[in-house]
């Protein structure tokens, strides 16, 4: 029998699960919903049903089961394995989800933040599969990410690393709650992109569908900005190109620090697909060095939600699979 | 007897000798002339040479002696050991160095670019002494320097990355050679504060000690620009504090991403002590973010125009001497 990790993916609707063996991938991710304003046992206890529900599911021996991973929305500490604080979960403050886990299913586990983990399968079996260095912008509500080097996640000194959303790419520029000016997430995520949108069209009152949609709905979404910019509204396409541009922007950046095989894009914005990447990568490059050519391609998550629990279970894999695969 | 590795940092004018060993330093480094316009066998004559003076001096047994580190200026391939190309020799075009090296002093060698060795040096026993994770900038003619993670030096996929200079400050910014817009390079290098300075006094022709300097010299540099701001000169002094900031920005950037324990400056710039060290922390705790406490430190290099032979032997430690060491 092959050995596999079992991932785990906490969010604040639905609790994922997911499988990896040493072919990288197996099987389909399922999801159990999470308790409502639940306690810290009540998350445990749904963590240790779906990891018994994946055991029966795929006829698995537990001693084939190398270990246990949990992806988790920061900031918490990897090293630690305790969750520091939840959005939404206030119980779970300070929380040593890791170990609480592993005596939960009687597996080793690990703790891992969910961007990191996302990017994590993408380098393990998506979009990023076969690259050694990859960096990952998750484009959502704010812009998060993940950056894999030579197939482990980055997390700093301090385990405050791989902050791609808080890369100052326009200094004074745009407010960020996080206290700092000009940061990416302020530019390329979609919340901020409609709210900044909005701001323009209450200022400037542009010519364009999305004045009138305001108007009626009293607000507005990126994926009312790209529909109106693919039907040719000038407002729109410059707004989406400004975004696509200081995206550009941080990609230079980034390869001139990382110099990664590939960027990925994941996140609500990507399901623009092409319209989101053409952009993209016009603007890099424009926007890159002609002193050497660049040989870092951009390109589109695979996994879709699924990443966070197959990546997990892959950063377990990472810790406690290589061995074990390497001396059998 | 103790252990050692040798560091040969190439420059220009001189060839620099220096040796590590466990206790992480031995011994001065010294210099011999680099031939003009020499052929690369002149090169590693002199290379020869002097790991011969420093076995003599040391009165070093070879058994004891674990490898050669060479340092040398960009663009090179460590993987491969073979410099692409050096300013000012090119007949060095393509030269497989590192052999050659190992072939002419008959030890093992590594190569490495002489901003990283610097880099590797600061971290192994100088301002980077006890970090984990270091960052140097190198400010100078130009801005270089070098990423140590987890006690190694980030190359990148391609052997591209580490390019702190020229990460993007300033979107649609002052044009760079290497043929992006904007780069750090472009606020924060000697050369360029000149450069900047002297457009702007031609255009604006401010009421400034430095707008009369340049008259009568029909130059200005780096180091008249610190002095006039010094004395009080607000022209100088808002040149000063924008290059300041455009660093604290790249601090900021290079936070987010690697979390490093410390950010380390080196260059001809650093001349300036703490007028360059106070602005630039003063400016980075504006642009930080709030949310989190950064951890990372600040800090003036430590050894010089020794770095780059002290770290090229730091890099060899690292390749030859970590293993003998430990089963020692």
């Amino acid at each position: 029998m092959t050995k596999v990790c079992i991932g785990i993916d906490l969010g604040g609707t639905f609790v994922k699960f997911g499988l990896v063996d040493e072919t990288r991938r197996a099987g389909k991710v399922f999801s159990l919903p999470t308790p409502p304003n639940p306690q810290p046992e009540d998350v445990v206890a749904v963590m240790a049903d779906g990891v018994e529900k994946i055991i029966a599911d795929h006829s698995l021996a537990r001693e084939d089961i190398l270990g246990v991973g949990v992806g988790a929305p920061g900031p918490l500490s990897v090293k630690r394995g305790i969750l520091l604080q939840l959005p939404n979960m206030q119980t779970m403050r300070n929380y040593p989800l890791r170990d609480r886990v592993s005596e939960a299913v009687g597996f080793p586990a690990t703790l891992e933040n969910d961007a990191n983990a996302a990017a994590y399968a993408e380098y393990l079996c998506g979009a990023g599969q076969g690259t050694r260095d990859m960096v990952m912008f998750t484009l959502g509500t704010g812009v998060g990410g993940g950056i894999i080097l030579d197939g482990k996640v980055l997390h700093g000194a301090n385990e405050m690393g791989g902050e791609i959303g808080h890369i100052i790419v326009q200094p004074g520029g745009r407010p960020c709650p996080c206290g700092q000016k000009g940061c990416l997430e302020q530019y390329g995520s979609a919340m901020n992109l409609a709210k900044y949108a909005s701001r323009r069209i209450r200022e400037e009152k542009p010519v364009s569908r999305l004045t009138e949609i305001l108007k009626q709905n009293g607000e507005i979404d990126a994926k009312t900005i790209h529909a109106a910019g693919r039907d040719g509204d000038a407002f729109a396409r410059e707004l989406w190109e400004e975004m696509a541009m200081y995206l550009a922007v941080g990609c230079v950046s980034i390869c001139r620090l990382f110099d990664p095989d590939r960027i990925v894009f994941a996140g609500g914005m990507t399901r623009a697909g092409e319209d989101l990447l053409e952009p993209i990568r016009r603007h890099f490059q424009r926007e890159d060095w002609t002193m050497l050519e660049t040989k870092t391609t951009l390109a589109i998550a695979a996994l879709g939600a699924d990443a966070g629990a197959i990546g997990a279970a892959g950063v377990a894999w990472n810790a406690f699979g290589t061995k074990s695969s390497s001396s059998s």
